[in-house]
């Protein structure tokens, strides 16, 4: 009884949840422009009218009453439950509003700061974001380190002296392998006109295993995915006839689509029936783009059907140049465009620089200098503008401060991960080589992507590949290629 | 303070209707086919809980607070409101929400149904909608006719036996003025390429003050119009390349977005921001397909710009062929390409039949048979197959019974109006021979579309034309352009 009456608050809480995340696949595809301050109060008024669901003393009860619950899948659920109550409970309605309105606000204001390269109209929102996630960190008093409390609610249980420890190892021989490394290789010249990306990006989909009937893909100036119901399954991708980039974006987001779409459907409208981690979701996209998408065996099967979509610009590059202009070290200015290599001191960089805008030690109308100091000293890069520079990326003005980490954890997982695919399944590489990806989608269906949340993070990744974070796999793994 | 507390409760409601709209209109342009399931639970639940807000016990004292208020706009929120308590309050919410769930099952039920012509998969959804319906109709046992209810819904205070005497006197002048000039005149051949489709619709609607920084047009296979935001216009269109009809079906729902996008912006957020009924609704989607989008000097100005469009299709037409082929009396089976004598006699047909199915007078599996042998006898026109019959409008997967008789009373109203606008800026055709329609918009928007639901519509009519709802005009109209 406790249990129907707890899976239906919660199918009630999964709708407005899918309804907000249509509202902001919306907001970043199709919506007029001018739709953006109704918007944040649409988006405003669901996160409010969730929060106050979440936080409802009733759930709490029917929580307490199923505690001990036998079944596995019940207990997660309590489990998963419990937290997003006791977290919510620390935040007012009225803060998670106000954080949700602000972000609705500030991403049009980023949007349009990026497009002139304008940073300082987008110092007032920024420093707005700032003040509302000090707020909420004040929320959390029994949290010691204030960056430990963001970090949680994307990873649980990781902390700052965990990724501090990670990233340091990092630097020690990601700076090196860099410098050693990064006369770059040959590099591609488009153009790469649009409708031939699309048709790529299509290509390779359904070769993944995309099914039109239920999932999408659109353009959207920074790309993300997004699962707004079971059964639809949104990927956007950013195409530009300068680059090839679109594809290995549309590969990234696949992986986080994936993740989502098969998850099982016993766990639909609960709070198992999502990733159960930002990294470990990262991990996914990753795979795909990297581990599968950059592997000399895709590229064995692909290229001879990207090639003539391009006559002009690749029609004189043979495989294996492709290769290495794809998979080269090319230190640049853009995280979503960078290589294997440099993209962890991208993430080190923001990590480092929203402790401090955090913190206060750094003030934000001195953070483009800082950024562009700090790009020169890891990547020897010159940064060209603000809107190549710290306005790239939108997640600060949707307040997303301790996200950028779980990027680079994902990275160092997705080796871990594949390490031990590959250890059962074999040489996985000759099967891509082929055009076949679903040996590989249904282990990681089986291991990883059923469960949705039901193991937390750290006990998945123990179950997947019997250890603990480690950067060592993906260390080896970037020194094989590159050293 | 109450008035205050008051517009801060429907501003959230406000805003959940919103969330709504953007779900259904996504529902309808791009969501995948296999999310409906899904989607109708996000709609469910976003109408149960708007439901819930809006038969709030709090709701009705601010109301009592607030009743007697001195400022009009305000007295108008107050009647308005009240009016949607009062409604609202007889209708349980579980109601509310199943036919909201029946609806989003429904609706891609009907899309398979009539994409394979097969009425008897739909069967099992309408019998369930008028199940729902007639409960839904017993919640008001102090309305003595059934389809009252249904039609006081759309239409403030319109009553059965008015819209009946209204239709009767339309059948008397409508069959015989058909039968003497059904010979059709010219027909137009395709193919019309669909390409050019979307430019003439651009065209034509950024003539008519179309702002893509806050509309959209988007395909769909039953073309609608949504408002999911201030500043947020969705119009839809359907384009064949067999036919010709997306231009008039755009302007149809331009009429219905200018209505919505011309309110004041000091009502946002309130239920006043809204047409104030179907009825009215529909007489302004009228005037822009029809009064407008069919008169000659509309033709003057477009036709030029049409006719390279097309080369093949209308190289050797000219212009007063191509307007009497748009304009002629041509039976034919389906509602929404119906040209402006015929299209009145589809919707009796439906007003009659809709009576009869909520009645039991005419069981579901016996529609078929009778909507064919009706179109036999109001148009002579021999139905091909049912999803060129009963199965052609989306509105009872939805519930959308009483719906249908407002598009006739829109047709009526548009041309009082229209009359009343003429005699205040004279020889507006002229001025469409020049392109220019802002004389039009403008005083559309000062008599009608900025006060949104300030006035019921009797009220609204009464003002703007001085008159009540008079079939005359209209019909002189038919008989001065066709007879």
């Amino acid at each position: 009884m406790s249990l129907d009456l707890l899976k239906e608050r919660l199918g009630e809480i999964a709708d407005l949840k899918h309804a907000e995340m249509l509202a902001d696949w919306d907001s970043r595809t199709f919506m007029p422009p001018e739709g953006a301050e109704a918007r944040a109060d649409v988006i405003a008024t669901l996160t409010r009218i969730t929060h106050e669901r979440v936080v409802a003393d009733e759930l709490g009860e029917v929580l307490d009453e199923l505690e001990g619950t036998e079944d596995a899948t019940d207990a997660a659920l309590v489990r998963v439950t419990r937290r997003d109550w006791e977290r919510a409970r620390h935040v007012p309605a009225e803060l998670a509003a106000e954080l949700a309105h602000a972000a609705g606000v500030a991403v049009a204001a980023w949007d349009k700061a990026k497009a002139a390269s304008d940073f300082d109209s987008f110092v007032p929102h920024l420093e707005r974001q700032l003040e509302l996630k000090r707020r909420y960190i004040e929320c959390f008093p029994e949290t010691p380190v204030a960056y430990d409390v963001l970090l949680d609610e994307y990873e649980e249980g990781m902390t700052t002296a965990e990724v501090q420890r990670v990233f340091d190892r990092l630097k020690e021989v990601l700076l090196p392998l860099i410098s050693d490394h990064a006369d770059g290789g040959p590099s591609l010249e488009g153009p790469f006109p649009l409708e031939q990306q699309h048709e790529a990006n299509r290509l390779v989909l359904e070769a993944f295993g995309y099914d039109p009937s239920k999932w999408r893909l659109d353009e959207t100036p920074h790309p993300f995915a997004s699962k707004p119901g079971v059964g639809d399954i949104r990927l956007t991708t950013h195409t530009d006839a300068a680059e090839l980039t679109s594809l290995f974006s549309t590969m990234h987001e696949f992986g986080h689509g994936v993740y989502e779409f098969d998850i099982d459907a016993r766990l639909a409208r609960t709070p198992l029936a999502r990733g159960t981690s930002s990294a470990i979701h990262e991990s996914q996209s990753r795979t795909w783009e990297n581990l599968v998408g950059r592997s000399r065996g895709f590229w064995r099967w692909f290229y001879p059907r990207l090639q003539p979509l391009f006559p002009d610009a690749l029609g004189s590059v043979d495989e294996e140049r492709f290769v290495r202009a794809v998979s080269a070290i090319r230190p640049g200015p853009i995280r979503g465009d960078a290589d294997e290599a440099t993209y962890g001191l991208h993430i080190i960089l923001r990590f480092e620089l929203e402790q401090e805008l955090l913190a206060g030690t750094l003030a934000v109308r001195d953070l483009p200098q800082a950024w562009n100091a700090r790009m020169q000293e890891y990547l020897g890069v010159e940064v060209p503008d603000d809107a190549r520079g710290v306005l790239q990326d939108m997640h600060w003005s949707i307040g997303y401060f301790g996200y950028f980490p779980t990027y680079q954890l994902g990275n160092i997982l997705s080796v871990q991960i594949w390490e031990a695919a590959r250890s059962e399944l074999g040489d996985v590489e000759e099967q891509f080589a082929r055009g076949e990806f679903s040996q590989l989608r249904e282990w990681l269906r089986e291991h990883i992507y059923r469960h949705g949340s039901i193991y937390p993070p750290r006990e998945l990744l123990r179950r997947v590949t019997g250890s603990e974070l480690d950067p060592e796999p993906y260390l080896q793994y970037l020194q094989t290629k590159f050293a």
